[in-house]
């Protein structure tokens, strides 16, 4: 009996070999830990092109651990953010800057409509005291991309500082702070580079991170002194998820052998389409429109028939085999289906014969809401 | 080629059996997953004696994120915190505390003091604005065991919180909410339950977490925020880390199968002796008093001769299979030597030789400069 295929955007399936390289403890004081450690920054750093500029901040705890670090770290207390507001994660900023007491703009935006660029470049001209943008790249909460390097553009325009939420984009979709200038760049171990959750990392720029310091809100969450402490000792300040650390070391070193960023993003892509295409022939549509639709997570319509009921579809589709997640939004009714993970399409078209062997057998015609 | 033992305050040496469960992908939002936090949750606070008043909030990140949650969470922004300080982790309580701006009364010591009953009594009785005592149970920087139940009663009597950093005693010295009344107590995974290292968590009174609603800092390290969510889904607010939890499962398992806190007390005790007999033969001396002295982590003062050096001495010790930790104290040159984790006297007895040999090959005589 094998374990279910896991079509969420994270925890994601992973590889034997990345799970495998769990089997090892380690000490967090050692010198070999610390180079393990900093080879994994220095990977990190170069897949989103910032060598020159930026450095990468690694940080305990989950990927919206580091949002949080981030935007308390780099925002100085008397900041103002503006938030292009288009789902679920977006709002979660928005309600981290609610406890860190920091100014938040929010623009917001339909569900289905990416960051509109034209309104953050009004929205920055008339608000001068806005310091930063705060961008999610993919909103997961439906699978929207935002198109990033014209927000980088505009942003960049007016002088202020830009946050990425990258978490389920990085590794995947291209992303160069050469030619896409940020501040600060947001992902975590077990997305996209299909390491094991546990870890968050912080891609800053060096002179935002310098003149950081005193800025945090937290001891745990101050990025600047996590970076100053390494910096110095190439240790982490607290306590590392060691073994989580060494499976993001072996699945770096897998991504980059299969050829990094954009063969990722290609097999991500097989499975989209592979998902869409075998949905669409069961009747289910997605939520998105195709231009709009990040080859991450897949929102799909549920079925309008009244035989239909997620937990029951959930609990088939899951004895099949593949664990499915539900939808995020409050006015449709909808599921979310994952293309991420260490996965091929090969899989994707197994998960799509399971949802209709599910389906048909709790009699449901899958003809969606749409 | 063994990996070395880790003779260190955690991460620790764990069981084969601990690292294997990692070897499973686990999906987040599942009921499987749900079942097994709940059950990770049910006896770490049966472990404190707690199931009556408390319950047990888990929190991704190292155990210090789990110190700085409670601290944030449970004590009020106008509330005031005695410390009772006599190392590296006490003082690390009351960095915290300036970060969050809550008032903190710091009551020093000497590093191989333990805190005194009567001065935190005195000092409870002459400042009645103090709202809570945050007591470190054994001071890892230098091993020294504090009096807790003897600080607890005090506190009680005073009518103030206790909050409890037992992060390096949980599992190991006997802890019971019954007869030691606390607040909070904190420790993490991968110390004496021989996990590995990823999450902290928080035995709290569930009447101070009720009432605690809207006093935290951050977002990431509200407890209250993170019980409500998982007392409603049975889910972690934040992607978990699925892995590290089900080690601690594991880990569990196997600490309740061998008998539990006795058992594993009896075993560290074993270790202890083992490590400071057998550094007495060489003539190497605790910092600590023996009567002071938690069989966790052993400081031990360096030897008194010119070609001693750390690094070299580590780097020795290491080549022959074993890991030691730095000291911590500023001005006494030691070094400590972990007695936790999953070994036994046997393995300490062969640290103790290669302690030994390594002396010898730098040319050391190991006479203490005590």
């Amino acid at each position: 009996m094998q374990d279910p295929v896991l079509l969420t955007p994270g925890p994601l399936s992973t590889s034997l070999a990345t799970r495998s390289a769990m089997l090892r403890d380690w000490g967090s004081w050692d010198s070999a830990f610390n180079a393990l450690t900093a080879s994994v920054c220095r990977d990190l750093v170069d897949i989103a092109g910032a060598a020159a500029s930026h450095v990468c901040v690694p940080l305990q705890g989950s990927g919206t651990f580091a949002v949080e670090a981030a935007v308390g770290t780099l925002v100085p207390r008397e900041g103002k953010v503006l938030v292009p507001n288009n789902g679920a994660y977006c709002q979660r900023i928005v309600r981290i800057l609610g406890y860190l007491g920091r100014a938040a703009v929010v623009l917001d935006h339909r569900e289905d409509e990416p960051a509109d660029v034209a309104h953050i470049d009004a929205a920055l001209a008339a608000d001068p005291a806005i310091s930063h943008v705060a961008q999610v790249h993919c909103e997961t909460g439906t699978g929207i991309l935002n198109p990033l390097r014209e927000i980088a553009d505009v942003t960049a325009v007016h002088g202020r500082g830009l946050i990425v939420d990258a978490m389920s984009t990085f590794g995947a979709l291209p992303i160069d702070a050469a030619t896409m200038p940020f501040t600060a760049l947001i992902a975590a171990s077990g997305k996209c580079i299909e390491g094991v959750p546990g870890m968050g990392f912080v891609i800053a720029e060096r002179d935002a991170l310098e003149q950081a310091a005193g800025n945090s809100h937290s001891l745990a969450l101050d990025l600047h002194d996590q970076w100053v402490y390494m910096r110095k000792t190439g240790q982490w300040r607290f306590t590392p998820p060691t073994h989580v650390v060494a499976a993001l070391r072996a699945a770096l070193d897998q991504f980059r052998e299969a050829g990094g960023q954009p063969t990722r993003l290609a097999r991500y892509r097989d499975n989209c389409r592979a998902l869409v295409d075998g949905m669409h022939v069961l009747g289910l549509q997605p939520f998105l429109p195709a231009e709009v639709q990040a080859p991450i997570i897949v929102t799909f319509h549920a079925p309008a028939d009244a035989a239909y009921d997620f937990s029951e579809f959930y609990r088939r589709v899951r004895e099949r085999g593949f664990i499915l997640y539900p939808g995020k939004l409050t006015t449709v009714n909808t599921f979310r289906v994952g293309c991420i993970g260490a996965i091929d399409a090969g899989v994707i078209e197994r998960a799509v014969a399971a949802i209709a062997a599910s389906l048909g057998d709790m009699g449901v015609t899958p003809t969606a809401s749409a």
